[in-house]
């Protein structure tokens, strides 16, 4: 691992940094490829997005962009991940509003694939843990990532790929790490994520490509009952990217899903970017 | 500030720690008083508590307990906060089981009281930020704040104390850094905590207390529209102790509620803990 807080080759952030108090920031983790960040101006907006509603003095957006494009370009292939905190403040939630900006970048190898090739469709499991409901954070990717964690923890067999989380009212809302689509016929439906949920860069990618797939998308609520009927399910993250769902648990059902060839397709526009 | 990491003295944490990376951590905020911590075992039973449901491996308690006593006893009236994260682990939202946890002790002056003494009731306002709703973190003060930090955002008017926060349902849930109590006649009520909050120590203390003064407890959903009914009402943190609450704000509705003679009465108790 390599890695620039501020700017400055440095490993270690101070301790009343609101990143580590409160989780008072958010993040980017970006797929480098050819040295270049694939999604750049997806990942800019999600965090700049961010920092305006969480009210984060943003870093300087050019000076910002000038340092990961140089960071990608010391690398053929590897994953950035990108943090921006509100920075240093006293001890208390309210912000005073003076806090100057955190930002770590650390470069990453890419990750190995435990559970096979990601060309392979993947096993998914029903998590138990659910993602809480809070419309003031919905589509952030912020640092409070615990169910995610607690999530994540549920499961140790290698070959589960991802697991589905679903808000307090059952609704599927994404994966640990990634956004979730299933396709019917024509119709290619993703969960809402006005109440919680994280918007990742690649569901807006493949939501913008659909159209000119012949897909008409729909962004709904989504419930494991109606898993059955669809034709073909997968999941996107930005490391990733196009991930084919070959079956989903839950407990002892399960429901399979055929191959997908809006998967297929999503990918090979993908190798192109 | 006086700063402690793993019992030695330094200011910095190294950027992979999960305390920063997820929020994948849990802490307490004590009070000093006399040159020894406040309700010390509830905090203990509650920072453990918090590590056994997150599995964190948690620090040996009598080495904590040891710290915790010798950073006390420095000062006559001081915060001690103490933050145990998971520890520095690889990118990815699982914990690999061989994390090492990090401690964090930092010691503070006591907060000057921007709305006035302590002892004057104070305004509080309803925010309108709610908390998310998620059994499997309910009542665990872990390191996933930013709720609190956008409610207490919500305001700058020093004379209003504090903000109670509502669940997506609606019923009143805590303060950004405190609980809720209201009084009918010989009934204390205060939230539930199943579905989200956090179990403060000094609202334990205050139920544990009720029976000796004469009161009933009842722990359940609490709506605004309820208030009316209470002759007092009070929040709780281990810092402030007991605060009567005057008058509750919402838009141009507010509560108003009489002296409490509750509250001056669990004061009383607590100047002799």
């Amino acid at each position: 691992v390599s890695t620039w807080i501020n700017g400055r080759s440095r490993t270690t952030i101070d301790h009343r940094d609101r990143g580590l108090q409160y989780g008072d920031g958010v993040f980017e983790t970006m797929r480098v490829r050819h040295r270049r960040i694939r999604l750049l101006d997806y990942h800019m907006e999600r965090l700049y997005e961010g920092c305006r509603r969480l009210k984060i003095a943003a870093p300087n957006q050019a000076m910002l962009r000038r340092e990961l494009v140089s960071r990608a370009a010391e690398r053929a292939d590897a994953v950035l991940k990108l943090i921006v905190t509100r920075g240093i403040g006293p001890r208390g939630y309210r912000p005073s509003g003076q806090e100057r900006c955190t930002r770590v970048i650390s470069r990453h190898a890419l990750p190995g694939d435990r559970a096979g090739s990601m060309l392979e469709p993947k096993r998914v499991r029903m998590c138990d843990t659910r993602i809480g409901m809070n419309p003031a954070l919905a589509g952030l990717k912020t640092l409070n990532r615990l169910e995610s964690v607690v999530a994540r923890g549920e499961w140790r067999d290698v070959h589960v790929w991802e697991g589905l989380m679903r808000d307090v009212e059952g609704n599927v809302v994404c994966g640990t790490l990634s956004n979730f689509f299933i396709r019917r016929g024509s119709f290619l439906m993703t969960p809402m994520l006005d109440r919680c949920g994280i918007a990742g860069v690649m569901r807006r990618w493949v939501l913008e490509q659909a159209r000119s797939l012949g897909l008409r998308t729909l962004e709904g609520r989504l419930r494991w009952e109606e898993f059955g009927g669809a034709e073909e399910a997968f999941m996107t993250n930005a490391v990733a990217g196009i991930v084919s769902v070959a079956v989903i648990q839950q407990g002892a059902d399960r429901v399979e899903f055929k191959h997908g060839e809006t998967a297929d397709r999503l990918r090979a526009r993908l190798e192109l970017l």
